[in-house]
């Protein structure tokens, strides 16, 4: 197995994004190959010996930054680091790619380099949003696809499903719409088109969810449309944010109440690991013809080394094979349907 | 000033929900009028001597719940409270009505009996979500429309900006449109399009906002589409409740954790005020011929208390005579916007 680690795209330097990829091979059964500044890596992995041969090197210097349009960017930059990425997932020369760049432009290499997956009208994106509870729920689409047709929700459900089983070891993943009240009435004709489809798919279909359904772990896979869930998944990353914040300045005070945070820092630890996106390994880009995964811009060791260990995951279960399966299965993976 | 009080739709028991509407007598100038059961209000009030004259009963025993369907129990109750409270709205007996109930209920029994107010297309909720700064930002619509025209969005700015300027004087609201990303080739049809009209409206329009900036205390409006808007909030009120929670938990554990909290107890009291809805007192519905405010169904003391205060605002500000004044000077009050 190869997993392939774009270094360069992150906002954190490449040697620690690097230094988190080794950290992933410990994890994965196979070689990694790291896409980025040929003279830096090589000097960042002098200082793992053990790694030797298990690493191999994409030298690029080209990426694109946030900031950019990223068609026009994708043009204009045909040697990016996520260009080289997807070109290596087209070539059969690594079986999942990582990168923390731009969602657009990965989002957009994929469609020009790799295309959708057999039977998908529209990819989707996966994040784990911690539950609170030491778990998470798959919140799907959180960004791929602003504005959904009901075949669209329902396919999100129906890979959310085997990514929750196949790759997280969820024996039957529960699965919702979220939506504005858990009544069938309520909704929009998207949501109450996708809950008729999806009542008689024959997946575990729990309904309508609410948002603090989130937070209950009573569900696996929440799905909504992009637009939705974007504004979802950035409001509890803000608000999760503001928490942390105001615990540390809460401490700051003075040395009485540095005790009393001293006593309690195993649950502090334990709370914000809780609520930490890089134990999860970032965000899987499903419905596209190979393994990727959109981590966060500013990740760091501990996502990066999580995402090559899920990535190796998603490859050891065939995860797009069993995707494309079960929208056979299910019989949803027909054009009338798109 | 008389400000009507719903003391029989909500979870918790009328007794509760009474206190709460005496203490906010207190703060505003003028009267309450109970819409209960007399006997009960009738034996809670004799409590209150300061407040006799103050006080007026509406009886009745009909009550809309939480699980009926909106316009059949309308129908079927045309003597439950809330009706009782819209309809005093109508005659002109209150000013301003707090009801605890079922949303829809509320909602239908607002068109049935009061209608739009001029110029308005569709009425929105206003939601105080704490930001976790101290203040709050004021989210736009939570519920009320699900699915939204350009215009509908376009008037909950303005409406969400009147009622910041005039009811939490707030001398320049800033607003924005929830999205995906703050670029202006983000969002959807319907974001663009408002995006279009606000940006030439001339109110403080600070464009695409992302759900992060719900938390930063750089925005006083967040507009968004009322399905949106309502998986937001609960979702945010799923995450508060799953921390206090944890925080709850932490300290039950042995008695040292206990005096390490015990130390930062005015922190945790201090951060739990903050994640409070109850502080702001409930969610107007704008929009409709009469002040309206909905507060949570499991709204206690504080909440009343606050949201009878807050209704006072409303009145004393004449809110609703300002929306109507602000779209006109926008205009955007015109039929052939709707």
């Amino acid at each position: 197995m190869k997993i392939g680690v774009d270094i360069l795209s992150g906002e954190q330097k490449p040697e620690v994004l690097i230094r988190g990829a080794v950290k992933g091979l410990k994890k994965i059964k196979g070689e990694i190959v790291l896409i980025g500044p040929e003279e830096i890596i090589e000097k960042t992995i002098e200082q793992y010996p053990w790694a030797s041969g298990r690493i191999r090197i994409e030298h690029t210097e080209e990426v694109i930054s946030m900031r950019e349009i990223p068609t026009e960017a994708l043009k204009k930059k045909p040697n990016s680091s996520v260009a080289i990425g997807m070109r290596l997932i087209e070539k059969g020369e690594i079986d999942a790619f990582v990168s923390p760049g731009n969602t657009g432009a990965t989002i957009a290499a994929a469609y020009r380099y790799l295309g959708r997956l057999k039977g998908v009208a529209r990819p989707g994106i996966l994040a784990p949003v911690p539950d609170g509870t030491g778990g998470f729920t798959a919140l799907i689409d959180v960004g791929a696809n602003p504005e959904c047709k009901p075949v669209n929700l329902v396919q999100f459900a129906v890979m959310g499903e085997v990514y929750m089983r196949e790759v997280c070891g969820v024996a039957k993943p529960l699965v919702g719409i979220l939506s504005n009240g858990e009544e069938r009435y309520k909704g929009t004709e998207l949501t109450r088109k996708a809950f008729k489809i999806l009542s008689r798919l024959g997946c575990n279909f729990v309904g309508y969810v609410e948002g603090r359904d989130i937070f209950t772990g009573k569900l696996d896979v929440a799905v909504c449309d992009g637009f939705t869930g974007n504004i979802i998944l950035k409001t509890v990353e803000g608000m999760g944010l503001s928490f942390i914040n105001f615990l540390k300045n809460m401490v700051s005070k003075n040395i009485l109440k540095q005790v009393g945070a001293l006593v309690l820092l195993p649950e502090f630890r334990e709370l914000k690991k809780r609520m930490d996106y890089a134990e999860y390994g970032g965000a899987p880009l499903l419905g596209m013809n190979g393994h990727i995964i959109i981590t966060h811009g500013s990740s760091g060791e501990k996502e990066i080394m999580n995402a090559v260990r899920i990535a190796g995951e998603m490859v050891n279960h065939k995860l797009n094979q069993n995707i494309v399966n079960a929208l056979i299965n299910y019989g949803i993976n027909k054009r009338q349907w798109f």
